[in-house]
Order: structure tokens, then sequence, then C-alpha cells
């Protein structure tokens, strides 16, 4: 929700990378995610999390199911990241299944989040599932793995990781120091 | 490292509760520090520790082993938590820990944490084996517990649970909006 603009105030450039969080999280060796597998820290999340959008003044209400299949919202975020739509993408689908409970595993609401940042849903949507698309998915969730991701949002700088909205300006003064 | 310093600034009333984290973590399913359990993540959570120590100037080396026996600080700190001292004696523990690689589960390096802050190593070394010290930590622990504690720090402001270095600004911002 805020990288876009924060990156553009420190001046550093974005390169969008989708993931998929599920083979990162087997590789910790969970089968869910943390927040379904320890439930006071889950709980402790949840809360967390509205009271930083709250913060933030960023819609929010919990998901009524946790987690949906992100599957076809990474493969779309995937073969489009150099779009200059990626990041109303990106937000749109987080508003739907963070704000407003949509099931972002449909691809009605994957178009909708499209066609509200004035992308074209049908082709898009008809490449999400071409050997191409899906290939490149398979590709980046390995570089994930090889960067030693564990968890989302992440933020590769200068081949320093920085994991969180927490650490997002860290991220940026880090990548900006660089340039 | 920064809580009393802090609180006073916010005007919020401080109390020191030490628990010990091995019966929380056991209560989550971990028989061992996270940090441990979970390589990509303790490999990140220790660089993001030396960038935080690094960012607020707080002196850092990463323990030689991890985690070490806490119960005699603990006792200690639970103990004399309305001491004027306790929180020189906390810093004392975690510096001793975390910046010199000391092996705070011996008595002799609790003894220097204490005199170092103008307190009575012998007596009080003598009191934390007591039968009352003993069960004053176990319901610190039992009330950590009960609380829904995963973690620490922790902290408490009116009823609300914060978790984490990340999050001592926005709990006393919590606290001081209930004076």
């Amino acid at each position: 929700m805020r990288i876009e603009t924060l990156a553009a105030d420190y001046g550093v450039e974005l390169e969008w990378r989708a993931f998929l969080l599920g083979a990162i999280f087997k590789a910790q060796g969970w089968t869910d995610s943390p927040f379904n597998l320890y439930p006071s820290k889950g709980r402790y999340m949840w809360r967390d999390l509205e009271r930083t959008c709250a913060r933030l003044n960023i819609a929010f209400q919990k998901p009524t199911r946790f987690p949906r299949n992100g599957l076809l919202a990474a493969r779309v975020a995937c073969s489009y990241q150099q779009a200059d739509w990626i990041g109303a993408f990106v937000r749109n689908v987080y508003l739907a299944n963070f704000a407003r409970d949509q099931d972002i595993s449909q691809a009605a609401v994957i178009a909708e989040c499209l066609a509200d940042c004035g992308a074209a849903p049908d082709s898009i949507l008809a490449d999400s599932t071409s050997e191409a698309a899906k290939q490149l998915l398979r590709e980046q969730c390995e570089t994930a793995g090889m960067l030693n991701l564990f968890g989302a949002p992440s933020f590769v700088a200068r081949g320093e990781l920085f994991w969180g909205n927490d650490r997002l300006e860290e991220a940026l003064a880090f990548a900006r120091a660089g340039a």
C-alpha cells in the first residue's frame, strides 16, 4: 500500500517481484500461515495489523477466510511486473482481500482489480494461464527461496534483505545510500 | 535498553515484570528459540538486530551461545522489580549477554551486573534462591501465559498487548492516551 509513493519520495527505483508464500512457508516447515499455526501470535498479529492500518489510514477488515489462494493474482503480477499499473493492481488485490473480504482466487475479482486500474482484464487473464507465465512465477519463487525469504512483504536492497512493513523506510534508506 | 528513558519522556509509569520465555515458547509448540528452529528467519533476525542496534547506538555482538539460561537473572529481576536499580540491572544483563558475550547463567556474571548498578550482590543472590522468589517467578510466568504473550519484549498497556522493540513507542502512546 505504501511502497510506490515512498520509493518515489526516496528517489529509489522499484522492481516488483511476485512470489508465492506457500512454498516459502513449506521450506520453513510450516504447512499453513504462521497466523493460523500459532494461535496466540496469530491473534496478536491480526490486532497489530488492525492498529497499524488505523494508524496509516488504510482500510482493513479481517478476511473471513485466511489465507486465500493467490496463485492467479501472483501470475498476473509476475507477468506484468513492468506495467505502469502494477502498483495500483497489487494495492487493489490487497484491498479486495483485506478490506472488502473478497475471494481473490476468483478470476472475476482479479478482473475487477485490473479494470479498476485501466488494464484490460480479458487478454491479461488469458495470458496468465500461458506456460510462459507459469514458468516465470516458478522461477521467481525459486529466486525468493535462494534469497532466503521467509515472509512477505520482503524488500531486497543492494543484497540486503528487509522484512515487513516496519522495515520499509529502512530498506529504502539503505537502497538510496548505495545510489 | 530504551524503555526507562522513553517511558519517562511519555510520562508513563513503568512496571517491570520478568518471566521466562522457555515456558511461553513451549506453549506455542517451540522447543527452542524460533531463531534456532527456523534458520532462514533466524539468520535474518540476527542481521536485523545488528542493524537495529547500530541505528540505536546500542552495543551488540552475536552471542556464541543462544539462548542462554536466564533463570537466575529472571528470579533477581522478579524479586526486585520495584527497586530503583531494576532498569539498570536489566540493561546490564542484556549487555552482558548481547554485547559482551558473557554467560548470564553464572552467578558471578549476575553479581557484576548488580554491583555495577550499586546493588548488593551477596544478599540479593541469596534471596533469589528463596522459595518466595521461585514462587513469584512461577506466578509471573503463569500471568504471561494468561496474557497470551508469545515473545519478548512484550508491553501490556491498558489491557492491550504490544510486542517487540518496534512497538515500544506505540505502546507508550497507547498507555499515555488512557492516563
